[in-house]
């Protein structure tokens, strides 16, 4: 029996994160890993309605202070609603990012200070963290080449230029080299198979260590 | 030539902020003031989309973390879009409700800490505070006689129980004790023409005190 685990999922445009989600999901069914995935912004009725209000290109002028509070908003109810409540009857959760993106986003992107978004972490995430946080990691030329190929209406952060994405970048970076205990970077700029790969791998140490005794 | 002002009316159920609300509009018009009229949580495109998800009774499970940083960010856009230019501009600034309502509604009614919210209206109302704020008091019972038999569908709060209220009310009239002079409270249990008449007179009052030499 493995101890239910909180794992996350973070990367920039065109990491290939949809791809990599559903091999997890097939990883996890297959070792016998009961697991709610769910994603950020959203994952709950008032939070997906929040994501609406964050996504929407009509909302180009969108302040980074409001940016950051509907973030957290989302992620307030999210922790209560979903997540504490998963880990607590021992379920696994898999998170379509999580509050590193908002260190990365609304911090290393839009400029909001990290003492700032540490403090919401610690009371409107209730200081809730990961167990393990993949970083999918790409230059950001070929993540946007990728995320460009894909087709379809470019949301409100998608539209951002390229020094906004070399600076989630840099922060995302940033913080895996900070925390190597909780991150694993992947290199996402090897084709999707190696990529997939190295998935597999990091999640299959994750439980070996686990389930240790 | 009076200086640009920020006033805001905040009060409780059924305080008859409406109909105090259109006599201030006259008033200013009357004094030859160009006053622009805004309401929280709203004000701006975004912040409207925002106080649909605070108010609409399908989430009626929302947390009460994420209730306060949905209020701040729509507050944070208004206080950037709208609040901050007209004032800027010379133009007069009535908002019906504003960081007062936090304090009295997530602080008193919710139980979020009066240094939270503090903190949030440093940075995201950018430590913005009105010039004088009307508080529109009454007895919750009779506030909530009148706001019933209005009629029409309660919204999320307004469904909320005597006791909320009633903590609501004390946190008001404790911001209203603790800062004499930005705050004026308006007996509201008296019939609407009384009311009309505090306001007017009070109006009256920081006008001369504004254009004093």
């Amino acid at each position: 029996m493995t101890a239910a685990a909180f794992v996350t999922l973070e990367g920039g445009e065109g990491a290939g994160k949809s791809t990599v989600l559903a091999h997890i999901r097939d990883y996890l069914a297959a070792a016998g890993i009961d697991a709610q995935f769910t994603r950020e912004p959203g994952g709950t009725p008032a939070g997906e309605a929040i994501r609406g209000v964050l996504l929407d290109p009509a909302y180009r002028g969108l302040c980074a202070e409001s940016e950051l509070l509907l973030m957290f908003a989302a992620r307030a109810q999210l922790v209560r609603d979903v997540v504490r409540p998963a880990l607590a009857a021992g379920r696994w959760v898999v998170s379509d990012r999580f509050t590193d993106a908002s260190f990365a986003y609304q911090g290393g992107g839009r400029g909001q200070p990290e003492a700032r978004i540490a403090d919401l972490e610690a009371w409107a995430a209730d200081g809730l963290r990961p167990d393990l946080t993949l970083l999918l990691d790409l230059p950001v030329a070929q993540g946007m080449a990728r995320a460009g190929s894909r087709g379809g209406e470019a949301d409100r952060i998608e539209r951002e230029q390229l020094d906004f994405f070399e600076r989630v970048r840099a922060a995302y970076r940033a913080r895996a080299a900070a925390d190597p205990e909780r991150f694993r970077p992947i290199d996402a700029s090897r084709p999707i198979g190696d990529v997939l790969v190295q998935v597999e791998r990091t999640l299959a140490r994750f439980l070996s260590a686990r389930s240790a005794p």
